[in-house]
């Protein structure tokens, strides 16, 4: 498997990976793919490739070429992650039969953070992938910029030294060098399991691209290159010299390849089909529900296994009385959230789906909710109880991540694109932290179908919610996902009950598209009363777009009273049911619980209910200018504009998602909730 | 100047920099300051501080903490930025008087790709701050991670053998042997004014923070910490065995520290005001014009220095070129973009104004439009012409950065904080990349005046702009900073005017607030006929936040034909100009060029131009989702949605900027001219 930038990549995309000449001129000349729709595709120096190589031997090899884009090395945690699941896929343990080859320039490998990171991934349990060989094509200037304006140490390729890797170097202008090099690197890499670098140090004869003369920023440089031989004559020349080839074979073998470039080109130039590209289809928006519940036994088989551990296994004596107090809830017909995320885990683990669960902190929960691995109080050993449901069951790998967003995230990312059929999530400590992950999702989880056709199913869990603790404990910046949000490319959802998230993570595995999912997830309701949900509710139904209020069913409120109906998503709508009950106002509360695709269906049917109503507020705990408030109103606008008066209650516009006063949090919560019910 | 995370920052704050006991205290009871306003403020462990450290020998050193946010590491390049302008300031060339220290997690030091980014400034020309003395406070675990989860390396500190910076693991058990190591390194950084690690192992007594029982996930390390005695005591003991000291002067010592600190407590307890926080006030928006015209004859001074090199400079040939045409344009009365930033630059160091500027291939210029720095053609000697200009005019600093924009743009951030007389910016290579550095736009660029009163007069310059590049070298993604956009906290423009470049740039320096610019800076219209303006125009005047429409003045259009204006912002206004120029029909095309401040009241007086017009267009290059649109339309539904029909004019959404086909660009581009001007 290959990660690599553009330099060199048509070469190794022809030669190596066996796509046609033919078919990358296509690309060249822009022909348009009539399948192709506005606004969709990448550059041809972008795109990914799997082919076969065949060697002189005969022996063939699978090559598989990661898409990747512009930005230099965002590809690197991904390709690893993409070689960790097809090694999964192999099931080979420690014989890591798949090979990551990650081909790097010299600036961008000394230049960019993730090139760390990834290194940092290379040992690790959760993320080894038995040895990267990294080859930097070391051309010694990148764009226009020289070596000692883009690093601080001696070679481009330092950076290997935090793991202790091998480095070799070795003169690009002598192919068998480095083919001697290569071997080593192979050798090292298959006894060590160790990642190995390779600096082949060359040139770049013309500019950074067709545009490009070096000669203005190079001067001196560019003089000798001009005056340098290339690589293939300095090389014909030596194999004539020793023999091994005469003049007219290698002019032959010149001729006959730049004879097959020939025909490729007049072959592509003669079917120059003008196609005009077609509007994008609309987006399908919510999908049909499906049945999501599981049989109360086989729940009961999950919370069993949960519930125990191995004779000799000393639980720590506080996690033991939090398992009495589960124990005593679940028998009362209740679960909570962190017990409904481990039975959607357990029941997908003894459907044979395997889980990838990683974060900071992950196994025990950030908020100490989930608890999935247990330390043997007086020995250390570890004991995770989902992975011991039943023996046929799938595989669960959960781990502590890193303390890193940006390869994290790669890395799952990638893991999540090449092994479909295995749940694949990844948790931000806080939400507020993905945006060290930026290029990830903007490069990658959002805009990858549009891009390259390429699919993920790959999870988010984003803690989010304001509950006064400051600026960066607050907000995962759902108005910023919901802004990339378009050709049905992600799901974005903030749940409000335990059941709810039960039945989201097992749609995400059951229904038939597969698409990034990006779940807010909640703090103080991991652990409160209303976001509990019965046991029933896991046993039939499915994932709600949108929750009726409550109070509705129970009878609580007559629909006829409600002339405000108030929206709103995540933890502030438990917060307003809980005031309007408080004041007993004929106010509706309606929860969002999925805000793209945008419920525009339901939430006409939820207003349907209440004929009288006027207002319609959207209530959200984000400043004006963040939370979906920008996302939601033109939708609100255009369904209900006519019927209703819309209005905004949130907190006041701000630069900064939230106050660092714990004080002032709480004034300004009782402030949105009492704009939102007082009238 | 110190950069620090949340471990020991109170103690520094408080035993270092000199804040007083009750201050802090006063934080932690969470006193609302009056003069805090809602959403804005910090937690109490992110607030920098200045104050003077006084040694027993009765020596001072100045000592500033920098405010920092959660994001750990984020704070490194940006204290390397703080430290580089202070040091600038007192202009003491390499004596380098300003000493950095960053003191660091374990698990972050080693996850953290901006660490070892950071590390890769501290050589560079354009970077170096004559090294940083690095602390890693080593507490053997990151929340609940083991080092085993955190990183591939032996040690936590093994990024920075990429720099071969010395490093030091020190017991800190041994406060002797820690002050003995810190002395080591600080004569190391004096001599080598190279960067030097101190690695102090150590550990953590309690949870991760209040809450938190670290013996649920690290049993084995908790039982054996839980036995081991302080390092206050194990310290004490030692000096009361070497006879430094008595028990009794020990305790004592204890005793009055504990009192300072209750009398602290109970004087902050004491005056328990309860203040509401107010209403944030409302923003000014735009600001009063200020006329940032230069005379004729100066603009002649700093054009002779930029035409001129030194008698035995060879210029490239082709620059040479370059420069005739230039020439002639300038006699012509016209300047291009990039000539107009050089007057810019030039009339303000003029003024005695220092400038920094760096990025990728900045010198020349990613486009080649900028050659700031010449290089001789036959033997690479560097000439900036900028810095010819006068004897005593401003510094001009110049660099091509690495390969980084994490790092990068942190670093100006830092500086431009520490040094409010300089103009700072930062150039990204292409704007799309600049998402790279995210974590600085977020917590730093847009927040730090609403959490810490920090201001920055920043200007970033991204190319923007969809000329069929493809996916990542079409948009800096304006969408992204207009959500952020709050409180006057920064300035968002799309010139698309050399002229307006011009002012732009010289209005940054003279208006009377600081805040950060963010320019989207064109690529094709660089050299674009339609974006040149006379030298009158520079003489003269102020950035036009509107521009009306050309076609008015010259009289090629009666302003009562006119049904439809057309708003725009960037080169897809220059191109509706000329479409409609074209085709000849009465549609009038205004260009919005500043988005934040919304020009609301300039907007209204344009429009008032057209009395029979009643249809507006909002016309954006990008897909639906994109673009100035979300932001844009709620201001004109609020502004002109009585009068007008408003209507968009965009790309289709999309999960992706724009599609990879330069073919399919263009039947776009087509696709929105003609939406917007047929009717
Ligand atoms: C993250 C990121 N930042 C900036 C760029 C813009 N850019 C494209 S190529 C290039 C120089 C690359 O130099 P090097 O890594 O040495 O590779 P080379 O082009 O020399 O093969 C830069 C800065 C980018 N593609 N990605
Ligand atoms: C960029 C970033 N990611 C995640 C976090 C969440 N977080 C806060 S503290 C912490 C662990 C820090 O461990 P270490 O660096 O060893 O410092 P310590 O707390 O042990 O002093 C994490 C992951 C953060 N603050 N910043």
């Amino acid at each position: 498997a290959i990660g690599m930038a553009h330099r060199g990549r048509l070469n190794v995309l022809a030669n190596i990976a066996g796509k046609t000449y033919g078919q990358i001129f296509r690309e060249f000349e822009g022909n348009i793919d009539p399948r192709t729709v506005q606004g969709s595709g990448d550059v041809k120096y972008h795109l990914g490739a799997e082919g076969e190589f065949e060697a002189e031997s005969g022996e063939t090899v699978k090559v598989s070429v990661a898409a990747n884009p512009s930005h230099l090395e965002a590809v690197d945690p991904v390709l690893e992650g993409i070689a960790r699941a097809k090694q999964d896929v192999l099931d080979q343990g420690s014989a890591y039969p798949v090979l990551p080859l990650l081909v790097h320039g010299d600036a961008a490998f000394a230049g960019q953070g993730v090139v760390a990171e990834t290194l940092n991934l290379s040992q690790l349990r959760g993320y080894r992938t038995g040895g990267t060989v990294h080859l930097v094509v070391n051309n010694q200037v990148g764009f226009t910029t020289s070596p000692g304006s883009s690093r601080s140490s001696l070679y481009c390729t330092d950076v290997a030294r935090m793991v202790q890797a091998p480095i070799f170097h070795v003169n690009g202008d002598d192919p068998e060098a480095c083919v001697r090099v290569a071997r080593l690197a192979w050798e090292y890499r298959q006894k060590f399991h160790k990642d190995v670098v390779i600096d082949m140090v060359c040139y770049r004869r013309h500019g950074h691209n067709e545009g490009d003369d070096p000669s203005y920023t190079q001067p001196m440089m560019y003089a000798k290159i001009d005056q340098h031989r290339s690589v293939r004559k300095l090389y014909t020349e030596s194999l004539v010299k020793r023999g091994h080839m005469t003049l007219e074979e290698a002019e032959a073998a010149l001729d006959d390849f730049q004879a097959r470039l020939q025909d490729a080109l007049d072959e592509t130039r003669s079917s120059p089909e003008e196609h005009m590209a077609a509007e994008p289809p609309a987006p399908r928006g919510v999908l049909p529900h499906i049945d999501t519940g599981v049989d109360r036994e086989v729940l009961d088989q999950v919370f069993a296994a949960l519930d125990s551990t191995p004779e000799d296994f000393n639980l720590h004596p506080k996690l033991a009385k939090q398992f009495d107090t589960r124990r005593k809830m679940w028998e009362s017909g209740e679960v909570d959230w962190g017990l409904a995320e481990s039975l959607a885990f357990g029941t997908l683990l003894l459907e044979g789906i395997d889980i990838r669960l990683a974060g900071q902190d992950t196994r025990r929960g950030t908020f100490a909710h989930r608890h999935a691995t247990l330390h043997d109080h007086t020995n250390g050993a570890e004991y995770v109880p989902l992975g011991n449901i039943a023996d046929d069951q799938g595989k669960l790998w959960i781990y502590d991540s890193l303390l890193s967003e940006y390869a994290a995230l790669g890395f799952e990312y990638g893991y999540s694109v090449e092994n479909p059929k295995a749940m694949v999530a990844w948790e931000a400590q806080f939400g507020d932290f993905v945006n060290g992950a930026q290029i990830i999702i903007d490069q990658f989880i959002v805009a990858a179908a549009d891009k390259w056709r390429q699919d993920s199913g790959l999870i988010m869990l984003l803690p989010h919610g304001f509950e006064g603790q400051g600026p960066e404990h607050s907000s995962a910046r759902m108005e910023r996902f919901l802004l990339l949000c378009a050709e049905d490319n992600i799901q974005v959802v903030n749940a409000t009950t335990a059941g709810q998230f039960f039945h989201l993570l097992r749609r995400q595995m059951h229904q038939e598209v597969r698409r990034p999912l990006v779940v807010f997830t909640p703090k103080s309701l991991l652990r409160a009363k209303p976001a509990r949900s019965t046991i029933e509710e896991l046993t039939h139904g499915s994932f709600e777009e949108v929750l009726p209020d409550p109070a509705v069913a129970s009878g609580a409120i007559d629909t006829d009273d409600v002339r405000r109906v108030v929206l709103a998503a995540g933890k502030v709508a438990q917060d307003a049911i809980a005031a309007r009950d408080e004041r007993q106002v004929p106010v509706a509360i309606v929860r969002v619980e999925q805000i793209y695709p945008w419920p525009a269906t339901r939430l006409a049917e939820e207003l349907d209910r209440y004929p009288k109503a006027t207002e319609l507020i959207w209530l959200q705990e984000e400043p004006e200018n963040m939370g979906p408030w920008n996302f939601a109103s033109r939708r609100l606008y255009e369904g209900f504009g006519d019927s209703h008066k819309i209005q905004r209650v949130s907190r006041y516009e701000s630069g900064s998602p939230a106050t660092g006063s714990n004080k002032i949090h709480h004034q300004e919560q009782a402030m949105i909730l009492d704009k939102a019910l007082s009238y």
